[in-house]
């Protein structure tokens, strides 16, 4: 036996002991004669101690010891003379007895602290060493917990966790499949799943009424900084459910997740149609953990004679609370900020409502003080604060003008990271337009119900969908729809989307012959889990809450995947390397 | 809101009250102007009332409905004159007073019923109907609880789930690997994991101490009857373990899943050496739901005249307790039985120990009363028992005697569906000579420590391995090891299974260099999820486990898969159909 505790575990209780521990060397420190090792493993950290008085053998071994060792000692529990009130283990002490060195190590290249002195590369190379940070390791168990208690929520309220299958078929449409050669069957393909879409959506119809999985998705998409080509999605579909009732279930579940495992209360979740968020926030996932709503100021700063305004389709406005004592150089700043070629505005306007009541604009030569007040009241705004106003053509404005205010937000410190606000945004449209390869696509996806009456609407723009996102703090956290059980309305669906019926037979066909069989109303959604923990570790990127993601490349540097493989095996998968490899 | 309760959740105490209900029609009676609709969901049935008398209209609507038909129906609870006691809501039924078809359903191409009249192909390209089947969706609903029990045990006991990769590196050694080109690197592929091993054991490097996951693994086998290409592990892996506690703990997550999914108690789990299980019943994973081990007879059955006995390098019999009766037809099946290619023995001498005491054999000739009754002492048999008894080469004729013993217990009923019996089997192997490759491979896998002094031991073949099998009922349910934790130690290893430095360098370099920085001692195991799934549900196949299998050519035939890809999509992905599928 290797031990009798872990190194989180002896209390005072335990005085006078004998014990058996393991773990890694922390730190050793000597001092007056005596040794003192701090012992670590997942669970806590022991102070053992080495006397050269009394065994100076022992105590010799002790001082060979290297950092990150791997060591087993026995000793009995004694009460510390200097207690260390931040470690939960600090009231005692091993006097240690017998020490076995379990295994070397050589010196880590990089520093196992919460602040490493490593770079990604190294870290990631080395990236079972880095998993060995605290801060990490808390992720990773942040990651565990989080998957226990949703599974509990889903569990306690009926719904079967149930496998589907990972070999599946290729349906390029979107985002691009990764394949797998089939050995046994000459020229065909697998493809890995985007998402267990079709196969929850057959679960409702062999009516199993509710499912989740916790489960891998695969996407080959270009990577930018924060996706994976494999990332987890929380996936739940229900049947005999209006959007509603979907919800209702789901605000709920992340309501669990902020009280079982932050032990915060989530509070209520708003709801916001799509057509608000983008008219009050310029985005569809709003950070609603601050106001700064937009203002539409057409009616007031139109035919004024300022051309810029008079030209745009909208004239659009935030008011910054207490910023009008703002420089010159911090405006300037703001201006520069707007016009980067990520954001694209043209310029910025800008009114500070000055304290005394007073307005001092940059475009003081087109509108005078009652001008301005009118602004200022409609805006909502008090004397000290500063309006910023964008024009132009209004998806375009929208989207400057929010990313202004997130900006804002941030630096005014409105954007705090322990504080939560969740919104789900709802009736988003049916279809987008795809300028490029001139025709529609679906916003959700192709399984997505329309909203009653969608025939009748002419410009197909305006189909609104039973779809809806949930948002945290300016994240999609899920997405979901309800979808198409009929396969007429299906076949409909998928003619809009320019599908031929010989396309959507070959793709879908087993979906829609599905539907001729008894087919339940049903739902669903799917939470990013990757991103998900993130937000509740309060941190930006997804990537150190995976064990062991891929670089931007879609590289594991550590284990060196992809790879190339051998000649045999491009015989047996009945394919030959592409022709510009082999010329 | 489509319903107030589930169909399986009324009760008496709900007589009364106005509720809506929706599911599938399960079946419908027309009897005395009243029609009777039997409504189904997951939950259950409830049953529908509708009255000519008071309600044509409805009641005419209802008579429309056909089988699988999706409806909702509102009305209020009564109690039933007459109570059905075989149902939970049997009690109840429901006045109908308004009806709405959510959906229609043609005539399913087979029966929805436990013995359907369909057969298996034509159930799998329906598999969403077949789903449907009370029997299936016991299965589905089985494997949903096994896999939360499981989680709870190990949850309680200090495991970490962490989520590994999936896209990983191609290591062909033993089953081969499907491989999936990257786009993004070209030349190069990711393979899907045979299991997570190498990142399990990574994880204890980085100290996580205890891991378990669900997860699915891959492996691109020529199919036998019942494995699936893909299929689900319980994988788990703890640090600063000898054997024992790995034993310890697993035999307790088995015993956890008997009681709490089954309401059984498992009972002990025994103890067997490799050795043992070989020499008593002829296999490394013995039913021992009964006894019938195995006696060797040489000592008392050579050197008696009986040329084939003399020339055999073991003969061995077992006992049939009970079947001296057994008739000459009976004993020449038996013979043929043992005969047929499957087994290939070349033919079985007998012993009936008659219950007047006397024996009679097929073997008189060679051996008198004197001499069987020392064979029968030998063996434990008593007057009415039936001795069967092979002979020849160890190694083959303890394959067949363990292959008759099994036969025989079916025969006899000893193999009951509903008791259950769990052995772990110890000391296996190292290593095993390949015949075909002329070389050692891996028994259990090269990460497997061998025993303590094993660089003394001169046949390679008689080297031990930390190494575990735990077998229920005669079915390896799970499998592991203690690991290498030294990069020396591994380097001996992969010397002895023949592979090169730059071969281990190249596959396994991360592991090994892991080991370097303080690795510590660590061992593991994975289920075989299915097959348990598949022996909790006292069945023999797995397929009926999973929710969508594939084929015997690996194959989804409900959607499919494998199938062709785009001319694009091999382009982008730098391959080229095989040389034989473009001439």
């Amino acid at each position: 036996m290797y031990r009798t505790h872990t190194c989180g575990e002896l209390r005072i209780e335990h005085a006078g002991t004998q014990v058996a521990l393991s773990g890694w060397v922390q730190r050793s420190r000597q001092f007056g004669g005596m040794t003192f090792i701090d012992l670590r493993d997942r669970y806590g950290i022991t102070q053992l101690v080495f006397n050269m008085e009394t065994d100076p053998d022992l105590c010799k071994q002790a001082n060979d010891l290297g950092r990150e060792y791997v060591i087993q000692v026995k000793g009995s529990v004694r009460e510390r003379s200097n207690k260390n009130p931040n470690l939960p283990t600090g009231d005692i002490e091993i006097e240690t007895t017998e020490l076995n060195v379990l295994n070397k190590s050589d010196v880590p290249p990089f520093t196992i602290e919460a602040e490493t002195d490593g770079g990604d590369d190294l870290r990631m190379r080395y990236r079972y060493l880095d998993l060995r940070r605290p801060s990490v390791q808390q992720n990773i168990i942040l990651r565990h917990r989080l998957a226990q208690e949703a599974r509990k929520f889903l569990c306690d309220n009926n719904f079967l966790e149930i496998e589907t299958p990972f070999l599946i078929k290729s349906t390029p449409e979107g985002a691009r499949d990764f394949v797998v050669p089939s050995r046994m069957n000459a020229g065909q393909f697998y493809a890995l799943p985007q998402s267990p879409q079709t196969f929850k959506q057959l679960l409702m119809v062999s009516g199993y009424d509710r499912y989740f999985q916790i489960v891998r998705c695969f996407r080959d998409e270009d990577l930018r900084a924060d996706r994976q080509p494999e990332f987890t999605q929380i996936d739940c579909e229900m049947s005999f459910v209006d959007q509603d009732d979907v919800l209702n279930m789901f605000e709920n579940l992340l309501k669990h997740l902020f009280k079982f495992v932050m032990g915060k209360d989530l509070g209520d979740v708003e709801r916001m149609s799509y057509a608000d968020a983008m008219r009050l926030y310029g985005i569809d996932k709003p950070d609603t953990r601050f106001g700064m709503t937009f203002t539409e100021l057409n009616d007031l700063a139109q035919n004024k004679g300022f051309k810029i305004f008079d030209a745009a389709e909208l004239v659009v406005g935030i008011c910054a609370e207490g910023c009008a004592g703002y420089s010159r150089k911090q405006l300037n700043a703001l201006t520069d900020w707007v016009k980067r070629p990520q954001i694209g505005a043209k310029g910025l306007v800008y009114v500070k409502y000055n304290e005394d009541g007073s307005f001092k604009s940059s475009v003081d030569k087109f509108y005078n003080q009652e001008d301005l007040k009118a602004w200022a009241d409609k805006m909502g705004a008090k004397p000290g604060d500063l309006l910023l106003v964008l024009s132009g053509a209004t998806e375009k404005v929208r989207k400057q003008l929010g990313q202004l205010r997130l900006h804002m937000g941030s630096e005014l410190g409105l954007r705090k990271a322990d504080e939560f606000k969740a919104l789900w945004v709802l009736n988003f449209p049916l279809l987008e337009w795809d300028e490029d390869s001139e025709r529609w696509f679906a916003c959700h996806h192709p399984f997505t119900r329309p909203q009653k009456g969608f025939e009748q609407i002419e410009n197909w723009g305006d189909i609104k969908a039973d779809a809806y996102d949930l948002v945290l703090n300016g994240n999609e956290i899920a997405g979901g729809s309800i979808r198409i059980h009929e396969r007429d309305l299906q076949e409909k669906v998928f003619d809009l989307l320019g599908m031929s019926k010989e396309e959507s037979e070959s793709k879908f066909g087993f979906l829609m012959g599905a539907f001729e069989y008894g087919a339940p109303p049903h739902g669903g959604i799917a939470f990013g889990f990757d991103r998900l923990c993130a937000i509740f570790g309060g941190a930006e990127s997804i990537r150190d809450f995976i064990a062991f993601p891929k670089n931007n490349s879609g590289r594991d540097t550590m284990i060196d995947a992809p790879s190339p493989i051998d000649d045999e095996q491009y015989t047996e998968l009945h394919i030959q390397p592409g022709a510009e490899l082999v010329e």
